[in-house]
């Protein structure tokens, strides 16, 4: 958050900064709701309320702007997450359900939308493999970190990937049906065999 | 299999349901490599080698086609793991990597395209959420068996879904990549948890 004076020197770059995370936050929505081939600049920019020009100012290409999106928004995702758990490692049940959450919502569509496309664009699959990773990696982090597992121990750290596979999965499970109920179950018995698993 | 003699009282019929397996086998094929919007009847009908003619004689639309193709490639699928392990329940550790290995393969890269095309098309959503349910519950039905899991016993039940939820999440995880290495070795500290909690 900047100050009133700070922003008074800069409104130009705060609206340029405004409108870039409404162009992020719209092309998430779009993908998550029309998937890849119904997502396209023109339509974002439009959803957004931000000329064709002005998005291309921003994100020069297609591939830009939805990688981006996807990123921003798993970042957002990630920084909310730690703020849940401001004390760091918390009681598990609730640390795993939140896990889960990230993979339940209109985020985690919208990256299934990207990767499915991916796997058949060539253009697409290298800067979303990159993506992926990156992303994957800070998730491990910070299920290592609010589940206080030790990964130094051997073992731990495939128990906290898996975990997260089964998160993934669970994500999509819930693509064409609302699975909550079921889920709620899994949830509640892998949490159990976690907590035993980590000590 | 049929006999020699069956075979001679009923040529016609035989080949047109060899005409309907090639269809199925490429209409497999083809989503798992072109993706939903590359998949189309005349295209798979090529790949075939069948006419546009005949291809639709089998399956008048292209849903019909497609989720078809997916339910017979699982029946398939269910039925050669059911024979990897034909005196049932066998050692944990081969069971759960043969189950893992089902999500894979071409068919859950195909099934995948089937999925999230199904999110976004109306017309496909309804029948996808079904074929997935019971094909969902078939290899429930088969992990239970295989594992000899007794699902009578509280949490069981939840077990063997979380970890058929984890086997799709390293499914999602191999799309992009040749994930092979990691999944190795979450299998195997997935299949150790699993023997503990299934007792």
């Amino acid at each position: 958050m900047s100050t009133t004076v700070e922003r008074d020197r800069a409104p130009k770059q705060d609206r340029s900064r405004a409108t870039r995370r409404r162009l992020l936050e719209a092309a998430v929505a779009c993908l998550a709701e029309h998937g890849w081939s119904g997502s396209t600049v023109s339509v974002v920019a439009e959803r957004a309320g931000v000329s064709r020009g002005a998005a291309q100012h921003h994100f020069p290409t297609r591939e830009d702007l939805f990688t981006a999106a996807v990123e921003y928004v798993a970042e957002e995702r990630s920084t909310a997450l730690r703020a849940l758990f401001p004390s760091g490692p918390a009681a598990r049940r609730a640390v795993v359900a939140a896990l889960v959450d990230l993979y339940t919502g209109p985020l985690f569509r919208a990256a299934l939308h990207l990767w499915v496309a991916a796997s058949n664009e060539d253009q697409l699959r290298a800067r979303v493999t990159e993506l992926e990773a990156r992303v994957g990696r800070e998730t491990h982090r910070i299920a290592v970190d609010l589940l206080g597992a030790d990964e130094s121990r051997p073992g731990v750290r495939e128990t906290v990937q898996g975990f997260l596979d089964m998160a993934r999965g669970l994500g999509l499970a819930n693509l064409l049906t609302d699975d909550s109920a079921r889920r709620e179950r899994v949830v509640a018995q892998w949490a159990d065999l976690l907590e035993e698993a980590l000590g």
